[in-house]
């Protein structure tokens, strides 16, 4: 599928403002692609089918997810983490994607997930501060993002995780070793 | 062994300042113990040997992580975790105490676990809230305590996922699950 048809059918699936938010999750992830040194092609195909699966009901999700023998734990979260791996399943299986890369990147764009690539960090990290996004903290998660991609999204993380306090909601385990690992990483590149 | 000669006994493994503290954590988890039906000569002994094993050496609690087979996970995180499982053992192995009950609330009281036992909660909690702490929080940690156990240990937590948050410090996962754990206990008695 050519990247316009792909294009057309991803923003057919949800709200215009929704799909206004692809196109700033797709310009972002190709300029942070540019910067530290990933494919621009894989962050712009991954940010074009991030969300593509955001609008569905959740019954649809939850079939798929029993179904396509995802991890079951995932049901017991809330919903808003269901749409990244149900997402990556009909990036494959409706889009014809199989570079793994790109659907990991799809797949986990909500959680992130320990030792994640540099496409899985960029898709991630475009996805809290496209230009569109305004939350408490998404001015340092971008300026952050001038130089690291894991200081910035450890700063990501760390507003999820921070909402989700103030909340009283539970945190996906999966955020928290993604955020865990960032840590290690920047640690061990300083030594 | 006798309650005097364990309070002499353990009181001589920190200084003085930590034995106020624990003063504090026995007098609290008695408090707690009558207030939510938990057993209060349980909840006295396992405050008393709760630290006990806080101001060792690190390689001797290192030593003991590893030889008695405790989750090596324990030796990547802060070291500020490994006295209470290591202070179990020493409980068991040196105080002559054998209420898996105790040992738990001694072994769980830093990181809590999922599925604590109210035993665990009391403990847990008197460390957070006893008298002699003061930590931006502690306030309502207290007052929600007044009449949720739960409640008031989600607020401990919090405080300490905060705390590591702005830190840049890793979280363990064992916590994040205490905590999920509880938000689902309570969400249940609300059914």
């Amino acid at each position: 599928m050519n990247r316009k048809t792909m294009m057309e059918k991803v923003s057919a699936e949800m709200p215009a403002k929704r799909w206004v938010h692809t196109l700033g999750v797709m310009e972002t992830a190709v300029i942070l692609a540019e910067r530290f040194g990933a494919d621009s092609d894989k962050a712009d195909q991954a940010a074009i089918l991030h969300d593509v699966a955001k609008y569905w009901p959740t019954a649809r999700m939850e079939t798929i997810i029993r179904e396509q023998g995802m991890p079951e734990e995932l049901l017991q979260f809330d919903k808003e983490l269901w749409h990244a791996p149900v997402g990556a399943f009909v990036a494959e299986r409706d889009y014809g994607i199989t570079d793994i890369e790109v659907l990991d990147a799809v797949r986990f764009h909500t959680s992130g997930r320990e030792r994640m690539t540099l496409l899985d960090k960029i898709v991630c990290l475009a996805d809290y501060m496209e230009p569109g996004r305004d939350f408490p903290g998404v001015h340092k998660i971008r300026e952050l993002a001038e130089h690291s991609v894991e200081k910035a999204l450890i700063a990501g993380f760390d507003s999820t995780i921070s909402y989700l306090l103030a909340q009283g909601k539970r945190i996906f385990p999966l955020t928290v070793a993604a955020r865990n690992d960032l840590i290690l990483q920047l640690r061990e590149a300083e030594l």
